[in-house]
């Protein structure tokens, strides 16, 4: 079976390679890319590819009454109604698991960078000045907190182990093979007021939307770390802005699709808030299994048997 | 038994905090700071306190005729006749292991601060650009090397193995236990031949200078990344320089004291060298325990039950 139409919502092209195109031009009669869903230019697509962050609402669904496949590059589809989009037959697919390393790898990245003053030690040396004037802290020891133990939740709490902390976390289901490895679980809120270094790991979803709430914020520990390479939707963002404001704690995030520009504005001057490009999931390996994967999915779907279907 | 003159070569009395300089003083007679082991002021001088990097050959210990004790503060002692030392019935002590997590620790961050571009992702976010044009690499699969396993070459490759790297190891001695957990032993050779990863982990001392000559620095695989947190007279310095000078491989290093300003001055501009300060070492945790070791070994000395004696 083929696509008669699938069209791309925000492609540049750039995305995948021109091998990859290759592959999917052979799974379609016709490809177009379009800046907006905009009835009635998309009556007749019966495949959507979008990027992370795509919003794909009710209406853009009505727009399409073909549509049988919405394909994610990427990880998330918060912005994807996909119960209503199940409602109509279409199949939507993600792409789990290819990062877990790439983002865990970061996650201790970041951590040491902020622990050690690396970026700073780099460039003072560069500039000829070797004084060891700096302070640190060590992982070992402290108390790990992992929020979400999914792939790279897990990951996440291993490598902390392997570093000597002290690792528990909290999950939606409890994990009995990670806690056989010593791996702590531990209520959300307990976690939350006891931990020295926190990662939220948790995908952006109804159920998730605001879980880090005004009490949870307030009852961070001070000088505690916490590390969020999730999406901010997961906080009540006035209630971490007034903690921030404290200067008491400090937060390391990679800057979500979803954060405005006043968000960032508002957060960038803070002392103890470190903002990244969000590139922690960009690494030469899970960009080549990500795209494998992409292809793959409409692949699979067309031949009847979906992989990564999350609806 | 106490010490009747102890001196403090090159100290600025900043080293200790007042609390060990009392233990200390409980211990001694007297105490003084010189800049110089110069004769014939320091000819009644029973013990002698060192800052790394200290040079005490036979001149300056036969300018000691009472010289009973010679307390380094740090673990290298390459500047120290020790056999000299011992010859004449000096005990001469170090501070070992005391670092071996602060300095694993670092070499991992500054290992994905390198994969991932951390310092670079920072600075340019905070300008308020957010880009994600970044590649990156991951620990994980690569072919490891640690040589020297020591407690920091057993730690480091212990870490890397939990990121999911292939570790091998090359040390003077082989190591069952390490071996047993799947770190396999290779010949030093064959090692850096072979490795995407090396970490240089060796005590400086005769039997090590200029370990890494030039048929070994000609081998490092293209692309590799020699991380050393040693000092630099395990290197061939010219043929290094030969070799980074044709920008296949990366280096990064942390500037040793026995670093001259000539050799940082021609490694500084090359592309794939990093220079980090001498702050491997450095946490509180780190820091805290040196300076009880410090003070421990003066006291054991004294009490007959000298601890962490090198010769």
């Amino acid at each position: 079976m083929k696509l008669q139409r699938l069209v791309c919502l925000g492609f540049s092209g750039s995305e995948l390679e021109d091998s990859y195109w290759g592959e999917i031009d052979a799974l379609v009669e016709s490809r177009e890319i379009v800046s907006e869903l905009r009835s009635p230019d998309i009556a007749t697509e019966d495949g959507l590819l979008v990027k992370l962050g795509a919003k794909v609402g009710k209406d853009s669904i009505d727009a399409m009454p073909k549509l049988k496949y919405i394909g994610m590059l990427g990880t998330g589809y918060g912005g994807i109604d996909t119960a209503y989009a199940a409602s109509k037959g279409i199949t939507v697919t993600n792409i789990a698991d290819y990062a877990t390393e790439a983002v865990s790898e970061f996650t201790f990245g970041i951590l040491l960078e902020y622990y050690r003053d690396i970026a700073k030690a780099r460039s003072q040396a560069k500039s000829g000045n070797y004084s060891d004037d700096f302070s640190g802290g060590e992982i070992k020891g402290k108390k790990f907190g992992v929020v979400g133990l999914g792939d790279i939740g897990k990951r996440t709490a291993q490598l902390a182990q392997a570093f000597g902390a002290d690792v528990c976390y909290w999950s939606r289901n409890r994990k009995q093979d990670v806690e056989a490895t010593g791996i702590k679980y531990v209520d959300l809120d307990e976690l939350i007021k006891t931990c020295d270094i926190i990662t939220i790991n948790l995908a952006y979803n109804s159920e998730t939307e605001d879980i880090v709430n005004a009490e949870r914020i307030n009852s961070f520990k001070k000088h505690s770390i916490v590390i969020n390479p999730s999406p901010m939707e997961l906080f009540d963002f006035g209630a971490l802005l007034t903690r921030l404001q404290k200067d008491d704690m400090v937060l390391m995030l990679d800057h979500s699709d979803e954060m405005t520009e006043e968000q960032l504005k508002t957060l960038q001057p803070l002392k103890h808030v470190i903002v990244y490009p969000a590139i922690g999931y960009i690494t030469s390996e899970a960009s080549a299994l990500k795209k494998r994967i992409y292809v793959d999915n409409l692949k699979n779907f067309l031949a009847g048997q979906p992989t990564n279907k999350v609806n």
